[in-house]
C-alpha cells in the first residue's frame, strides 16, 4: 500500500480489519514503529473526529504529528494549472504540496467538494494534484467523493457486532438543511460491496448515487421496505448527485425512528457524526442501545492506526 | 480526585500546594508517568496562558497533548437537550464530548459565561454536560463561574511569599471597559477561604459577589480602608453579579496605585493576567518589585502539573 | 550565540553552513539534545514553511514544540509603552512575552512590518520588545526587516550547488500585486555579503534597498545586464523602501523567463516561496531543472535545526 484514498488501495480487506481489531486490543504494541517519522495533517476544511483520531493513532505509533488548518490559517491555495496568480491565492497547490512533502514522511489531506461542479469534484483534482506533487504517501482525510477512514471504521464496527456471515446492511438517506457531499455514502457503499455485505440503499427519488460506487447494491425508494430484516442501518444525508449538489426536498418522513426500527432484525444504527439530532436521526435512537455511533467514532483511531502502520512498514522496507 | 473543577475537588489543600512546590523544584521527576496517555485541551474561548501552561505541564509528565480551538476551528456546538438541530449548530455537546472522551485519557475544557443569563451561567450547564458525556476525568480550564487552575497557582504564589501564617489578603475590584466574568474572583475567594487566609473583598456598591463563594469573608465598599495592612492585594475586574453582566460605573478612583499601596504591609500585588495596563492596574506597580504577576503565571505550570499528576495516578490505580 | 535575528548573530558563517549540511546527512544524530526542552513558536502573521520546517527541526532534536497563532487565536497585543489600554488590545507585549518566556526554553517569533511607517518598522520595535521581556533565547521567524532562517537556507542551497569559490549571485526584483516587505531581500543581501559572494542587485528605479543591508553590492536598474554570467538568480518582489511600502509600477517586463536565463551561466534560480506563478516567476522556470526552490524549502529544516542545536548547546553550557 502506497497511499490510502479508497478501498482499492487495500489489498486484503479482511486482514486489514483483523489488524485493526488487534491494534484496538493492544494500541501501544508498535509504539516504536513511528520513531523519527513525521505525519502532516493538512486540512482545507474543518475537522474534529478525523483530526483527533488520526493524531491519536499516530501518537500510539510514536510518530511526530504536525497539524495545519490551511483554511483557518489564511493560506489560500491556487488549484488551476498554468494560472497567472494575480488574484487572492497566495500559493499554488503544487508548490505547497511539494514543500509539505519535504517536511513529512506521510501526509493526510482533507479537501471537501465545492458541490457546484460535479465533473470538477468527481475528478478529485485537488487530491490528485496533492498526491502528484507531495511525493510521499498520502492518506485521504475525506476527499470530494470518498471518506475511506470513516468507511474502514464503519466496517470494523460491523465486524465487531455482526451475528451472521453476510448481514443485511441498509444505507438510508436522511434529511438535512444543508447540501452535503456524497463522500460518506459513496465510500460506505464501496467498502460494503468489497466486504461482500448484503447492501441495500434507500433514498427518495433523485438522490441516486453514482453506480461507480454502489455497484450492484439493491436500491429502493421505499425506506420501510428496505429496512425490513436489516442487521445494520447506516443513516446519512447527501445532496443530489444527478441534480448536482442540490437539496431536492425536505425529506419529510425520512428521519429514522424507533417505530421504523421495529421492522428490522433489531438492527444496530450507525452514523459517521457529526449528526443533526432531531433532523437526521432521533434523540431516542442516538441515546439508545442500538446505536453504534460512539463505537464507530472510537474505531476511527484504529482504522487510522492500521493505515499508518501499513504505510510506515512500507517506508521501512524501501530502505 | 476524579475531576478538577473547583477547590471542592481537592481533598488535602496544603498537601496539594506542597506537591506543586516540589514539582516546581524538579519538573521532570515524573516524566514517565504520562507515557501513552493523551490530554485533550478543548477551548470554546481563546486562551494563551492556560493553553501554554497546561500543555507544558503535560509535556513535563510525558503526556501527549491534542489542542482543539473549537471556537476558531468552525465547530458550533448545540447545548440544549432535545434540540431539533436545524439551525447553525453542527454537533451536540453530548456527541462531541463523548467522542473526545474516546480519544483522550484526560480532557480540559474552557467555556466562558455568556453574561446574559445568570441562572444559565451559574448552572454551569456546559461544563456539567461535558463532564457527564465525556466519561474521562475533566479539568476546568475556566468555566462560567470558576477558574480553579488560576486560584491554585495564586495560592502557590502566596505560599511562596507569605511572611505570616495567616496573611491578610485583599481582593480588590478594578475598572475595565468590557463586562468580564466573576469566575476569577469567585474562585479566588473560595480558595482563600478554604486555605484559611484572612480575606477581605473590596469593590464599589453593586459588585457584590455570590456569597456561595465568598463565604464569611469581610466585604468593604471602601478600598483604602480594606487595603490597610494588607500582605497581598489581588486586583481583578468583574461585572455585576446582581445586575447580571453589567458594568455599573466607570470605577473612577479604583485603579490601584503606588500611593494606595503605602497603606499596606508592603503588600505583594497579584493579577491573573491578561491585564489592561493603565486601566486595571498601573504600569508602575506591574513593573515594580511588589508585583507577583509573572510568578503567578509561572506557577500555572505547576498547578496544572499537580492536577494532572494526581489524575494520572488515579487512572493507574484503577487498573 | 544567544539569539538568532540576523547574520550578525552568527560568529563563524562557514562553520554554521557546514554544520547544517552535516545535520541534513544525519538529521537524528542529536535527537536527545532537546530532551525536556520546549520551543514556543509565536506567529503574529501566517506561516506555512517556517512553521512546519521549524517544528520539524525541533522534533529532530527531541524538543517539545508549542505553536501559538496569536493573530488567529484572537489575542490582540498592545505594542506601545505606557499605553492606557482602554481600546481593543487585550494584553501588552511585555506581559505576553514575559509569560511565554516562563513556559519555553527558546521562543521563535514572526512579526511582519505594517509597511505604513518606515521608521517604526525599521526600528524592529516588536521584535526588540519581545526579546527584552521574554528573557529566553529568541529566533526570528521573519521580522519587519529580516528573514534570517530563509537566508541561511538560501546560503546552504548555494553552497550545495556552487561550482566556483565566489559565484555571481544576482538578486532580481520581480512584479507582484501586493506591497511586500523588504525583509527577504535585505536579509539575502546581508548574508551574501558576509559569505563573500559576488552579489549584484537589480530592480527598477525607486526600489533601492537600504544600503545598511546591501553594503557594497553592485546595483543595476537593467535586469538583462545584471543577469549576464550569473551563477544564481534569486527572484523576489519587494515594495519601495524610499517611497515606503508603495508599489511604484506594475513592473512590466521584469518577470524572469527562460529566454532571459540564456544570458546567465546556466544559473540556478531561487525563490523563498510562496511564489505567485506567472506573475513573479514563470511556470516553466519553476518546474524546470534550474529551479532550486524546493531544495531551499527543504533546507529550511536544517537551517532551523542548526540554530536550535547551537542555542540548546549554549543553554546546557550555562548550567
Amino acid at each position: 500500500m502506497k497511499q490510502f484514498t479508497s478501498v482499492s488501495d487495500v489489498t486484503d480487506l479482511s486482514a486489514f480489519v483483523e489488524q485493526a481489531i488487534r491494534l484496538k486490543a493492544d494500541p501501544f504494541a508498535f509504539s516504536g514503529l513511528g520513531r523519527n517519522k513525521t505525519l502532516g495533517l493538512i486540512f482545507l476544511n474543518p475537522s474534529l473526529r478525523t483530526r483527533l483520531s488520526t493524531q491519536k493513532a499516530a501518537a500510539n505509533l510514536g510518530m511526530h504529528v504536525m497539524v495545519m488548518n490551511i483554511d483557518k490559517e489564511g493560506w489560500a491555495l491556487e488549484m488551476k494549472d498554468h494560472a497567472i496568480m494575480n488574484g487572492s491565492t497566495v500559493e499554488h497547490i503544487r508548490d505547497a504540496a511539494a514543500v509539505i512533502g519535504k517536511y513529512c514522511d506521510i501526509v493526510g489531506l482533507r479537501s471537501f467538494p465545492g458541490l457546484k461542479n460535479r465533473e470538477e469534484d468527481y475528478s478529485e483534482e485537488i487530491l490528485k494534484k496533492f498526491i502528484r506533487y507531495v511525493n510521499v504517501p498520502v492518506i485521504s482525510l475525506e476527499s470530494a467523493t470518498l471518506h475511506p477512514l470513516q468507511s474502514f471504521a464503519d466496517l470494523i464496527s460491523i465486524e465487531e457486532n455482526r451475528k451472521s456471515k453476510k448481514p443485511k446492511v441498509v444505507l438510508t438517506w436522511a434529511p438535512h438543511i444543508k447540501p452535503l457531499p456524497q463522500a460518506v455514502a459513496n465510500s460506505f457503499a464501496e467498502w460494503m460491496t468489497k466486504a461482500e455485505m448484503n447492501l441495500v440503499i434507500t433514498h427518495p427519488k433523485g438522490y441516486d448515487l453514482d453506480t461507480k460506487y454502489t455497484g450492484n447494491a439493491a436500491v429502493s425508494y421505499k425506506q420501510e421496505e428496505a429496512l425490513k430484516d436489516a442487521d445494520f442501518v447506516y443513516v446519512k444525508n447527501w445532496s443530489s448527485y444527478f441534480d448536482y449538489g442540490k437539496i431536492l426536498s425536505a425529506g419529510k418522513g425520512w428521519m429514522l425512528t424507533n417505530k421504523k426500527l421495529e421492522q428490522t432484525n433489531r438492527a444496530k444504527v450507525m452514523h459517521c457524526l457529526p449528526v443533526r439530532r432531531g433532523l437526521e436521526l432521533s434523540h431516542e435512537i442516538l441515546d439508545g442501545k442500538q446505536s453504534l455511533v460512539l463505537q464507530q467514532a472510537e474505531n476511527r483511531v484504529y482504522a487510522a492506526q492500521t493505515v499508518l502502520k501499513t504505510l510506515l512498514e512500507n517506508l521501512s522496507s524501501k530502505k
